[in-house]
Parts: C-alpha cells; structure tokens; sequence
C-alpha cells in the first residue's frame, strides 16, 4: 500500500525502498518540496516538536507520500487491521470523529489541518483505532509505517530514539486530558446519582 | 537524590555514575543479584516484556537501587517537581491512589507487587503524577530518571529507542483503557439525564 518515497528532482526512485541506504533516501528526496514542506510540519507544535530540522528530513526519507480524495475516510474507528501507521497532514482538513454514544452517532471530536499528526497510536501499538478521519477536502499526507520506523530504528537509531520520544510525549498527552476528563465525569455521575436519589419517590 | 549503581561483587563505585562509560557501567553491576533481579523483573510481562535479557540488563546499569520504607507515599498525585523518573519494584508491595472524587475520598486503584513498572509517564514528559503510591511494606526498587535515560540515549541508541517504544506501549495501552471507560461513563451519564428528565415533576 505504501512504497513509493518522496520524489526529488534527480527522480531516483525504486520499487523497494525498504532496501535504500539511508543515504540513498536522503538522495531521493532531494530537492522535493513536498518532503522540505513535511520536514517543517513534521516539527510544528502541532506535531512533532522535540526533533531538530535534521533530523525530521531523516524521518521524512523513510515516509510515504499520499493524496486523500475529499469525502475519503482513511482511518476507521474500531479498525484493527491495516492500523500499523501514523499520518502527516501536508495540506486540506480533516474531520475526526468518535461514535461515542450506542454506536450510532458519530460526534466529530476535531478538525485538523495542516501539521497535524494522526493516528500516531497506531505507529506504537498498532491496534484498533480509536476514532473514525475523514477527508473534509482534497488533502496530501505522508504516512509513517511501522516497518518504515523499524528500518529506520536499524539506520539511525538515535533519530528513532527521539522519534519515540516525541510521539510517547504526545500519546502521554492525550492520557493526561482523557484522565482529566474521566475524573470530571465520575464526580458528574456522583452528583446525577444524588440528584435521582432526592428524586426518587420514597 | 537518585546517585549510586546497583553494587557488584567488585565493589566499583563511582559518586559521578553519570560519567561512567557503558562498559564500565556493565562491571560495576556485574554479580550484583539485585541487578540480575532487575533485569528479569524489568521484562516480566507486567513490565517491559519487548527487551531482551541483554537489553534489560543494560537498563539496569542506568537505574539507582532505592530502599522505601512500609508507609512511604514515594510518588504523590498532582506532585509537579521531582518527576522526572519511572520506579521498577523489585521487592514489597505498593498501593496506587487516586483522589477523584471531590479532592477529598482517595480511591485504591490498585495494589502492585514486583515486576510492576510505576511512574512510567515520568520517564516521557516529567509532568504532574496522574496518581499516589504508597509502599504498604518494606519495598525495594529500581529507578530510572530522564537523565539516565538520555545518558543511556547517547550510549545506545538502539537500547534507548526500544526502551521507549515499550514505554509507550504501555502508555497506549492505558490511554486505550482510559478511553474506554470515558467512552462508558459517557453513556452513563446520558442514561441518568434521561432518568432525571423522566422523574423531574412537568
């Protein structure tokens, strides 16, 4: 599904890039604007931050690029196969949504442009999404696979390192405000449960 | 606060553990059994289970042997300073509290005996701890703080960047639990809202 790199001007290319030097990838996207674009956006607050512009070329050699048509859900909440992979936005919007409530309604959770960085769960444990992404226009990403990583951990262990770093900080995250939440909403069930004891007919 | 090695049957020591060279690291904890316990215990299935026995081991040359006394609270919720670290219990049993309800009741999460990986969000972002932990018995254990961890990045890479993809696997994991229970309570609450609208006098 994923195998082409990011082309450069010297248009090298080869069918398997699992088997590029990481030095020949560096060649390869050379003078791409795309992979130069997704190097800065790879290190945006809304990504990545932590990785110096050297090292997200790095990571960006070892990415796929990827047009989303508008309309296109590429990310299924629930889904557990084909999950092994995080994406890039480069360009257009995403919606994220959740079907939160008897798994009938989907409640968007998020719209994402630009820089952001989805499904990055799925770089780390490659199980089940967790929420639905759809295409709300003609969009452009570059996907991170979980092989592509695993090359790049054997490469250039150290980029790895920060990699991980970066992306277990924002996973970290995400577990600090859905705790937050979570507490929220036990003291919430607590008071409602209060309120249908008081209403409750004795 | 976190300064020696574990101790091995050479005696090495160093009050500077921090400019020892890996290798030296590696025979100052050689023949040390609590070391070997670590090691096991750091890849036991309720730790670290993706290392292998040489990559644990190489951890745990990283890690500061702690003594915690019965009634210790070691790790205090919404601690802000001081956090920068992740505990691996070798011995004793230690109890995780949470304050969530009105700041006032605190909740045992739960009770962990060795093997079991504490503070690991420490390790990834330093920020406030998301629970208590009080040692219900004489405890002994292993820590690992951030900057062991980046000396440990700039030694071996390769070691670094898997320690921390098995960090943030666990932290997936509980982001995927927490998440669930959110989804759970989010149901809850709109079942009691209809209970109330139902029992509220029109």
């Amino acid at each position: 599904m994923f195998e082409n790199l990011f082309r450069g001007k010297k248009g090298i290319f080869s069918a398997s890039p699992e088997l590029l030097a990481p030095k020949d990838r560096m060649r390869a996207i050379e003078g791409s604007s795309s992979a130069e674009l997704a190097a800065q956006l790879l290190i945006a607050p809304t990504a990545l931050m932590q990785l110096t512009p050297e090292e997200a070329l790095t990571v960006v050699s070892y990415m796929t690029p990827r047009k989303i048509a508008e309309g296109t859900t590429f990310i299924k909440e629930g889904d557990d196969s084909d999950t092994g992979y995080m994406v890039l936005l480069l360009e257009g919007e995403v919606t994220v949504e959740n079907i939160v409530v008897s798994r009938r309604t989907p409640v968007t959770v998020t719209v994402l442009g630009p820089g952001s960085l989805i499904g990055e769960m799925g770089l780390v444990d490659g199980q089940a999404r967790l929420a639905s992404c759809t295409a709300s226009s003609d969009s452009r990403c570059a996907v991170l696979t979980r092989a592509a990583f695993e090359k790049l951990g054997q490469d250039d262990p150290q980029t790895a390192s920060k990699l991980m770093s970066a992306v277990a900080l924002r996973i970290a995250e995400r577990l600090r405000d859905t705790s937050e939440k979570l507490k929220m909403y036990t003291q919430l069930v607590q008071a409602m449960q209060q309120e249908i004891d008081h209403l409750m007919p004795t």
